[in-house]
């Protein structure tokens, strides 16, 4: 399977970080989100939907952290590096080993009955699953956390279109490649090799967007980068596209040298990746 | 395959529509997005953002309408009528049998070296693909059509999950059991069957979310409800929905009684649809 095996032996050694996490760039900001946030005339529209949102589940008596289901090295990586970025108040619940009958497997079923991962509870308690919805959600939410570009930027067509494209094209390939005996009998190897070269594939056409960097949209660092940064971790991981894809590699590398997201990277990937 | 087949015979006998197309709900709306617009200080962030944009690339001469790449029955349908709710100038290039050599899938590779379905080329010129990006970037440009709930709606969490939900995983099950010869070389058949089981699971989980009804999001029309109508003609197909799905099966029958995009139906699936 590519995503266990992709968590390197060294990620057990990792310690585990339980409740609360730390929330490195809500200074670096230079506002806060937390419980004390309040605004003004000036505040944005969608700081201000999300104050608002906050502020009837607080009436509501429903005042909560973000709650992360997380397995390391799996897919919530990539909520939990967002909501680092975001300064969210969030605790993760950890879940690895989730895909087996278990203690973790029940846990996360327990909120959500088709048990994937990433799940997310929001403040409110609404259950949201799929990173690119989540990440689309909290671009809204907070949208100092430079998640993604402003609806009004020129970049933001190509943003929308880079992010459902690597989940709608190069994620599902995990699907297929993943549990290649829920589809097949005998050709097992067959299918694993056609569906890890189409995703080879996809990867080169995604390099070939890349244009100059350092980032994906350029200039502008964005959610995207650390798709890439997370993602180049799976099958065919980093020497392949150190070899084949070198844009997105200096992309991933640089993502990783972010101080704010080192812990993230640490605790999903071991400590050779911060 | 799954897609082609979906047109039911009558498809061919529809007349070709080419060059512009109507825009039969410009005046349901109550507004124009044409040419003529102009904004005040009351519009909403979003139809301002549009309306700079659009005469931004006035400005430089790039006036144009939007350019969809369609193929009648597949994929490009979600757009064609996402476009005629949003009443936008628009301009149909008909590439039916673009998926093999020809002088339609020249004229789409000229635009997208992918030849990807849909293709859209917006006001500016920028090649956009992916229809759920699509869907935002046009909810965005065009808030009054209804594509999407407002970033400040409370269904915007569960609207941003189902779509993303929608094509990051039913929408690649089309990718392995139509072009099972890609993945394996003798088990075929047994691929096209457990990916298509795969399918009905994965729409009985969609029917399991819809509740009460009458659309995805409750009384809220959405773009949500234009990817059932047009998915559900193909595989399982509309018996199979009928009989297994009846929540999803009702949504897509009053889809196609919306005068708005009855003629988009008619186009892609034959007459007996509108």
């Amino acid at each position: 399977m590519d995503f266990p095996h992709s968590s390197p032996p060294g990620c057990h050694r990792v310690l585990l970080v339980g409740g609360k996490v730390a929330q490195p760039n809500r200074e670096r900001n230079g506002r806060s989100v937390g419980r004390g946030a309040t605004g003004g005339q000036g505040e944005r529209p969608a700081a201000r939907n999300f104050r608002v949102r906050r502020e009837r589940s607080r009436a509501l008596g429903t005042d909560q952290p973000y709650v992360l289901y997380a397995a390391r090295g799996w897919g919530s990586v990539l909520v939990e590096a967002m909501l680092a970025l975001c300064g969210a108040d969030m605790r993760i619940e950890q879940i690895d080993g989730f895909d087996h009958p278990g203690e973790n497997r029940s846990k996360l079923l327990a909120v959500n009955p088709l048990a994937q991962v990433p799940t997310l509870l929001l403040p409110d308690g609404t259950v949201m699953t799929e990173s690119a919805a989540i990440a689309l959600l909290l671009a809204e939410s907070f949208p100092e956390a430079g998640l993604a570009p402003a609806p009004d930027d020129v970049r933001r067509p190509i943003f929308l279109r880079h992010l459902i494209w690597l989940v709608a094209n190069i994620y599902p390939t995990f699907t297929f490649a993943d549990y290649p005996e829920r589809w097949v009998e005998r050709e097992t190897d067959r299918l694993i090799d056609t569906v890890r070269r189409h995703r080879e594939a996809l990867w080169r056409m995604f390099e070939a967007e890349i244009d100059p960097g350092p980032w994906v949209l350029g200039d502008l660092f964005s959610v995207l980068d650390i798709y890439v940064c997370a993602m180049t971790h799976w099958y065919p991981r980093r020497a392949w596209f150190e070899a084949e894809c070198p844009k997105l590699h200096a992309i991933a590398l640089a993502c990783e040298a972010d101080a704010r997201l080192s812990p993230v990277w640490t605790r999903n990937f071991g400590p050779e990746t911060a």
